[in-house]
Formats: structure tokens, C-alpha cells, sequence
């Protein structure tokens, strides 16, 4: 992705007068921000070798990093649009994307019991007993997954609309954009392979 | 989906002289085919109330109605190009697509030792012990998931490649698009919950 951003497209700069490298930063902060943060942040419970407690607290260090970095990305693109005079949200990329972001801010529903002081951040969260946590943990997790390639869905379409918009065909840019679409597909599917078969193991 | 093809698009025919005809087979079987029948396929061991043996049987038949129909579907869209003489596979839709229909051909791997006249129909298939078949079933069950939401991202990118092509904006028909992949997305995603939720009902 640095390759195609810094080599091909110019370079990424939030503050930049050139409106090509204020978009160069939504791409560049909805993948190695939002995807990759919130992946890891997925597969904490396996990765990092510690009491369950430190494994919470860091799964939610990473998906409210993984949130901040997907808005300020938003952000970006919406400058960029506001720049050029584009029309905002018309496309198939930006419905998907700006659902997965909502239904991301309102995963944020559990973890509140051993983590207080996180409460007063997230005031619309409500207080949980065990059992309540019990029956809801197999939706968060599997929620989780579905805003996983609900996210892996608006990357493809947003590199597949930027791809078909610059009318690259066979060119070297744009298979280095298909092979950064499959890794960023291939990304997804190992972090969902490896939080759901690791039960089994 | 067909209010698109038929009202917007002019039709679908695979015999047609209109290159445009003949393309959209291709968005129809794909969806209506491979995506919607593997979708149900995988939905069998809870929506047909029969014993199991019947379930792996129309489990089998209609993941080989979707790989059928998915294939005439690719073939569409090869005799458009060639009709158009557009260039093959050069876009991160072909990619994936083409990957999730060659994996999903691999993915027959299970259910030979009980249903022995399918195995002169796949000869690539192995018998299985009941060990190797416990150990192997998660990895179906995963793989599967897999290359449902790997279709679902090939039909999204599709549908944006389309939408982006024909620099369709705030149309009438863009918001249909829109709401068509939106629709394909919510199927992906419900057939995914049904089956992971389906354990723990």
C-alpha cells in the first residue's frame, strides 16, 4: 500500500493544498489503521500471553485505536471531497463503509463491569450480569467477524472504484493494486481462520 | 437484482447478438446462482428438518447447482469480452472471483464414504476415516464461511466496477445498485450468523 501511495499516487499528507494526497490518507488509514488494528485487536485473546484482564483492556486499546485512526480517514476523504467539489456518498463503497464504522461504534457494548473507568467514555453502554454476558458474547463475536468483512468488503469496493476510476488496465499499478486487494482479503480470512479455529486447537 | 438486468439493462440472454444481453447472464447466475444456492446450501443442516443423510445429500446437490450455474456465469461474461474484444482478467473482481470459484471446487472434499455414487462423478476425492473427517469438519465449516464472504466481496467489487464504468452518480439506478449490494452483503452476513448462532440456540 506505501508503494502504490508514496510511489505511485504522490504521497500522503492530511494538510497537503494538492487534494490527491489528502485522499492518499484515507486509504492508507482505513487499511494499516482501521482493518489491520481492529484485526489484531480480534486475535488478542490467542496473541498475547497474559491474565484475561490485560487481554481485554488491550483488546479495547487496539479497537478504540483501530475507531479514532477509521474516522480521522473518513475525515480525510470527506476533505478531499469538499476540495474537488465531489459529490459525497453516492457510491456502493461509501454505504458499505459508513455502515461497518456505525455498527462498529455500537460493538462497543460489552467489557464495561471490570473496566470502570472506561464508562464514563462510552456513557451509552449499560452494566451487565454474568449471565446477561454469557448469552451475549457468541453475537459479539460473531458481529465482530461480520464487521471484519463488512470492512475487507468497503476496502475491495473503494480499491475496485479508484481502480476503474483511473482506467487502469494491464498496467503495473494496477497489478499491484490486485495484489494489495487480495492480501488485504487474505488478511481478513487468516484473522477470522485463526480466532475461529483456534477453539478446536 | 432483475429489475436492474430487465428494466435498466435491456434483458438477459446468453444467445443474444447484444454483447450487453449476453454480460448480464453473468451478475444473474452469479447471484441468483452460486451466491443465493451455496447460501442455502449452507443453511441445509438447519433448514431441512430430515435426517441427516437426506440433509448432507441436498447439502451436496446444491452446492453443485451453484458451482454449475456460477460456471456458465463465467463463461457469460468470457463471451462478452470476446464479443467486445475486452480484455481477460485484469481487474480485482476477475481476481477474486476467479479465486473463490477455483476454491470452492476444492472445497468438495467430504461426504464420499456415504453417498458412493458421487465419487466416479469427482474422481479427485479421498475416503475419509470418521477420525479424519472429525478433524477436517471445522476446516470445512471455516472454508466455507470463507468463500461465502469471499463471493460476497467478488459481487460487491462487480457491482462497483459496473457502477464506477458506467459513471452512474445520484441515478435512480445507482441507488438501486447501491441497494442491490447492500442486499447481497445482508444476505452473506445472515447466512453466516444463522449457521455460527445456530450452535449455541
Amino acid at each position: 500500500m506505501l508503494v502504490w501511495l508514496l510511489h505511485y499516487r504522490g504521497g500522503i499528507d492530511y494538510d497537503s493544498y494538492d487534494g490527491y494526497r489528502v485522499f492518499n490518507v484515507h486509504p492508507f488509514l482505513m487499511f494499516c489503521g482501521f482493518i489491520f488494528l481492529s484485526g489484531e485487536a480480534m486475535m488478542v485473546y490467542k496473541t498475547v500471553k497474559a491474565e484475561h484482564f490485560v487481554q481485554k483492556v488491550a483488546h479495547m486499546i487496539l479497537q478504540l485505536g483501530a475507531f479514532v485512526l477509521g474516522v480521522v480517514g473518513i475525515c480525510a476523504v470527506f476533505k478531499f471531497h469538499d476540495m474537488q467539489s465531489i459529490e459525497d456518498v453516492y457510491s456502493l463503497h461509501s454505504w458499505i463503509g459508513i455502515a461497518t464504522i456505525s455498527l462498529f461504534a455500537l460493538q462497543v457494548k460489552q467489557k464495561t463491569q471490570k473496566i470502570p473507568w472506561v464508562v464514563g467514555l462510552f456513557t451509552f453502554m449499560f452494566t451487565q450480569t454474568q449471565t446477561t454476558r454469557a448469552t451475549l458474547l457468541p453475537w459479539h463475536i460473531c458481529g465482530g467477524r461480520t464487521l471484519l468483512y463488512m470492512s475487507i468488503a468497503a476496502a475491495l469496493t473503494g480499491l475496485m472504484e479508484k481502480a476503474t476510476f483511473m482506467q487502469l488496465s494491464h498496467s503495473r499499478e494496477a497489478r499491484l493494486l490486485n495484489f494489495l486487494g487480495l492480501s488485504i482479503l487474505l488478511f481478513g480470512i487468516f484473522v477470522d481462520l485463526s480466532v475461529a479455529l483456534a477453539r478446536y486447537v
